[in-house]
């Protein structure tokens, strides 16, 4: 399989380290490497039909801020669309006010029949129905485990272990600065402006946090779950939205009382889609403290399904994304191609 | 695809009740139905290759006492082989002393060139290598999602969606019994005794609840899974193995004054196989409430996975096997069969 990475930021970086570390299981499994043949960020690009070094890559990529060693002229849908390969990796930064450049790459190598692994939220918080119709229509996938939820494999789970499920709705925690600031105020007492300034300083929160504490970043994953598991048709601006900003750690004392904790929860069912503030009773898995994400799946015969795992980091993005190269690769082996 | 009912308690029951929900989906998918050919008890038996009607087996056990409309002769061994259909749902009651009748069954119909799903965790816990190897050999899958953890999916999760990962450790609890009584002391004080009469008189223990509280029923689930995910070659009696019997409210109290609860872990590593009481931070996804079963890997890149489901009931149950079956139509389907 050949494969080009488009954005070479934390995320294009860890999925080139993990191809490189999977040779082995991509020959034993599949009786074939997966070789990056070409590489571009916002400035430059690189390309080799016989196959980039990954840690080569990466060492450029730091050394001198850029992936490539040819500069980008005329923009990358020429390249992606008639350049030879198999799948497209589309690892540049989600912005949720513009789809772009990821949603005119993805379109342009579906179109080519070339399938598409992405990390990317814009364009699949904003254009899903466009980018599921061009999968479809060109007969190639469009996988998307890496944009919710990193390392926490929710997609895949409700799509292939529970397809004999009827699932009825959805709830989660969706973002994991928002629930490590809350779980700090429960456990020490602090006001939201405090445990956010300490967020920031451990790097879990951006310098602009808004992204993450009204909410934003929750509602576009939560979009993106409606639409993958429960069919709808809806974009990021559907989701009725509140964030953390207002809590005061008195709320979350008097939860405490009633032996409850505040969460920041999306839930989806057939009359809504809306992430806010909730109280949660202790020993619910929605309890859950820390970084980390979690979505609680209610369905007709297992009844509640739970998977909790990594929202983020370079090596559990990249471990969604080798999940569905994966995919791709048994689909493949499966139809005997 | 036509299937045989081996075992008509609970289990068996919810199995052909959803083989009956699930028509739909069967044909839309595979375009083909799952017939229940076959279905028999410990005393009788009935088959028919026009398919038998789930209803009317249900309804007939339930008054009768009897699946079936003939009486067993010399047991069911000679009809698993020499009958006409694809797949065993083998849900005899577990023994862990004695993997009998389910063994039989299962390698009589896996050397018979028929697929077997179970959810019955003797056979698995005591005889693992022999059943794989019958399986490999003979070119045919044997599949027990339900034979851990109910509708939870750990089975598949490891080896479909985490197949990209490491996986070195596992730990998790695998007895919604002895975690409901361990919540109930820390939630209401009450002393081991009082909690394990209440969880009796709820139907949540049995009379005799050694099987949960002594920690066999989790070391047959850790067995199971030490051979399924790490490619392990023991049985239960592999397992190093403390119950909860001797728990105090006292320790429970201390533990809660550390911001820890005690639960009875399995634990999966290099080094050990071992189900004991453990403290768990509270917050952590192992304090978990309820009679709910977690289980938690740990990996090379996504670091901890989480999944939680119930571990027990009918439906529950046969939601792990229909999804086993669903599998085994998915591979078919793949390999143009």
């Amino acid at each position: 399989m050949k494969v080009v990475i488009a954005g070479f930021g934390t995320v294009g970086q860890g999925i080139a380290e993990v191809i490189g570390m999977r040779q082995e299981l991509f020959a034993k499994s599949f009786g074939q490497p997966v070789r990056i043949v070409g590489a571009f960020d916002s400035k430059s690009f690189v390309k080799s039909s016989k196959g980039l070094d990954p840690a080569e890559l990466v060492s450029r990529k730091n050394a001198t801020g850029k992936v490539g060693t040819k500069d980008i002229d005329n923009g990358m849908r020429e390249l992606i669309e008639e350049y030879d390969f198999d799948t497209l990796i589309e690892t540049t930064p989600t912005n949720i006010l513009d789809p772009e450049p990821g949603y005119t790459y993805s379109m342009a190598a579906l179109n080519a029949g070339k399938n598409v692994v992405t990390s990317n939220k814009g364009p699949l918080a904003l254009r899903f129905r466009e980018l599921s119709k061009a999968a479809a229509k060109n007969k190639v996938q469009l996988r998307y485990e890496a944009s919710v939820g990193g390392a926490m494999p929710v997609i895949n789970l409700s799509r292939e272990l529970l397809r004999g499920e009827k699932i009825f709705s959805l709830r989660g925690i969706l973002n994991g600065t928002c629930n490590f600031i809350l779980n700090r105020m429960k456990d020490e007492g602090l006001p939201f402006e405090q445990a956010l300034r300490e967020a920031q300083e451990m790097g879990i929160a951006e310098r602009d946090p808004s992204y993450d504490i009204d909410g934003v970043d929750s509602a576009c994953k939560l979009a993106i779950l409606a639409n993958a598991i429960f069919g709808m048709d809806v974009t990021y601006n559907d989701v009725v939205r509140t964030g953390i900003r207002s809590i005061t750690e008195d709320a979350i004392a008097l939860a405490g009382e009633q032996k409850k904790v505040i969460r920041l929860i999306g839930e989806i069912n057939k009359d809504r889609l809306e992430v806010s503030p909730r109280m949660v009773p202790s020993g619910h898995p929605l309890a859950i403290g820390g970084t980390l994400n979690i979505v609680q799946l209610l369905t007709d015969l297992a009844g509640e399904v739970t998977v909790v795992g990594r929202g983020a980091g370079r090596m559990e993005t990249a471990s969604a994304i080798l999940s569905d190269i994966l995919a791709i690769l048994s689909d493949n082996q499966a139809k005997g191609r």
